[in-house]
């Protein structure tokens, strides 16, 4: 390590990945820290989730990323304290690692709002993990529906509901809609698309409510259109092993999926500061953690107001751009120059409604239907990471397009904890 | 069901399968049963643990495979209890099946001899679950050896050992070298190609004893030049945490791949009849289990000596002749025929070492090099089940040879579980 600044980032997600690369050639030594092997692709897990894709579609491994970034190492370890005063990491499994600055970006897990009893029934989607735990629970409950004499029980097993009407919660909806209705109707004997419900539960008065309220009304008849039941302003009471109770109703249902709140990493526990209700770190215009000058904390991790009065949204694009703005800063400083506050540029946003629709807000402009699913498309080709996944994932799309099919309806991992 | 005769098919691996298929058109009702809800193509499974392949590219919904034939269906359950006099097949989750005539086809598991003490230590790849396992621990095993200070343990955990030295022994210390030593070592800033060591041991006299001893000779070629020391006629004694020991020598290591024993299926025990050393249910030259006529036994759970006195081998290709013939005989007893007992057709067996090598033997005629791989490349892709998993497999094999780089290098499920 000699005697080079040396710049320590914490998650190799979006925020972690474009800060490592915007360092690529700087006079500084790079160590990348996270607790997983993989970059993953967020944006696209509910396809695995709902078997569209294959995991390795959607992630690569972080050593073969940051491969010819020679100022930098990766480390396959967890943060478990930081002194902010000597300036050390300590991991898990390694040494202590001294830096000079630190960068933050470990992302978010789900929360079920002090509902923890909730998790085991309703699982969210964040790790691949995750997303092939969801997916095992989906195929077996139609796999169980196919047998199951009991009528009552068997409308249960039929039954999806996802909790959360913002984007993730708007895609998994769509998709489990497909998944249960058109691709595997052919495949089963006894189920037929009309016997599958999917409800997507949302609590405010509209889905989507980021985006424009035109958008919001189009995802909804989009995912109508596809048999998803929207039930709004709906208040989630209780979620057991046998449904969901939602203002007073109850319904019966053995697949449950999260997609209503998340709770940043334990990054404010780490510097012991005090996080907001999202467990978020504050941080300065510069994106430093309230009274330091070495600790930049970004993406989901951090609650933060910009130049413009704005609080950033908890999406991949931001997290990109603070990533390289913490990177441009620490160079700024070892050269002694001053930077700008950060100001995030919004392209817009944009969700996908099953096979072929989709809506996006794109700078003022406002698109629904195929369009923008043709443009939702090539956004996320575009920025999936290297040749090899890009080509995967297109013709997975290609082939999903045409056939209705889906490539990975596999059940791993144990069969019991799919509830069986 | 109606009063249409009905044949249950137990196991949807290559002999199942076939079975089925071959009783697409008949006047019969067909249940197959399955405990996974995929059908897998066991030869590239060590492609998954060496992060070659997705899963999802070497697997398919056996419902989709079969979806289209109207007479099957398909049930995702495990047979606890066969009762013969009755004719009934008892499952664990389903109601009691009576069937007319019954193929077992359930294949086989690893078999450590009667030490199972040292499964945990030596896990088998028979599943997608255990190819993701062996993928986790060597992944993982290069991470902590990256860094790693003590050299005796960076040491072991750099070294590979595989038990085993038939095809599935060959092909996964090959795939290993290449993985250890030439994909990742890019990626990483403490390893280098020659700090991997990985050892192939068989206990005979020379690898892939079913093969012309010209090409075994070539296999230990090809696979010394991929940097493998393969080690014959070695007698391992012990497989612990820590390390093989064989013959009297310790070999210190962290990940142990057992490709040396099978043990059938425990049909024996469902139709209560002795099993062979294997576990394997004798049956006829008919294939049906001794006394029975109405109970067919194939693949690898049946221990089986065709017309000409040869002891069939436990290959796809036999298993799928197996299953063929099965059919083809209820089929003749349905309209009053009698057939020939059954003959086995060998049409050769090839493995393959690493990216372009391989050996082949096809009727005599012995290939080794970069011709054997391309008939066996040529061989794989085409008996894959479905267009869209050859694609697939095409890609990822163009592109692992033109780029040496593995795209499923993905650590997925507990951490603990690899060792950490």
């Amino acid at each position: 390590m000699a005697n080079r600044p040396h710049v320590v980032i914490v998650g190799a997600g979006f925020g972690g990945l474009a800060a490592a690369r915007a360092l690529a050639d700087a006079p500084i030594d790079v160590t990348v820290i996270d607790r997983r092997n993989h970059h993953l692709f967020q944006p696209l897990l509910y396809q695995v989730a709902t078997a569209g894709l294959s995991p390795a579609d959607i992630a690569g491994s972080i050593r073969s990323i940051l491969r010819d970034q020679k100022n930098t190492r990766v480390l396959l370890d967890e943060v478990c304290r930081i002194d902010r005063l000597q300036r050390i990491v300590h991991t898990r499994n390694g040494r202590p690692l001294q830096y000079d600055w630190l960068i933050i970006a470990t992302g978010a897990q789900h929360s079920y709002f002090g509902k923890d009893e909730w998790a085991p029934h309703a699982p969210g989607i964040k790790t691949i993990d995750d997303a092939t735990a969801v997916r095992r629970r989906v195929l077996i409950a139609l796999e169980r529906a196919e047998t199951e004499l009991d009528k009552s029980t068997r409308d249960a097993l039929l039954t999806f509901v996802v909790i959360g009407g913002g984007p993730t919660g708007v895609e998994m909806a769509g998709a489990i809609a497909e998944l249960a209705r058109q691709s595997v109707s052919k495949d089963f004997r006894h189920i037929t698309p009309h016997c599958s419900k999917v409800w997507l539960l949302q609590k405010g008065n509209r889905l989507l409510p980021s985006f424009p309220e035109k958008l919001s009304a189009d995802a909804r008849r989009a995912l109508e259109h596809l048999g998803v039941s929207v039930r709004l302003g709906g208040n989630v009471e209780q979620v057991t092993s046998s449904g969901v109770s939602v203002s007073g109703e109850f319904i019966p249902t053995h697949t449950v999926v999260w997609a209503a709140g998340v709770m940043a990493s334990p990054a404010a526990h780490w510097l012991t500061c005090k996080p907001d209700r999202s467990g978020r770190v504050e941080v300065d215009s510069m994106l430093k953690a309230k009274g330091s000058h070495d600790i930049f904390v970004i993406g989901d991790t951090a609650r933060c107001i910009d130049a413009t009065g704005r609080e950033i949204p908890g999406v991949a694009p931001a997290a990109k751009q603070q990533g390289r703005y913490a990177a441009q800063a620490i160079l700024a400083q070892l050269h002694g120059q001053t930077v700008e506050p950060f100001r995030y540029r919004d392209y817009g946003q944009m969700a996908t409604i099953g096979r072929a629709r989709a809506v996006c807000s794109i700078g003022g402009v406002k698109l629904s239907g195929h369009t923008a699913w043709l443009v939702w498309c090539l956004a996320h080709v575009w920025y999936l990471n290297g040749l090899r996944n890009r080509i995967s994932v297109t013709i997975s799309w290609i082939w999903n397009y045409l056939t209705f099919e889906r490539g990975a309806r596999l059940i791993t991992g144990e069969l019991e904890s799919g509830g069986r």
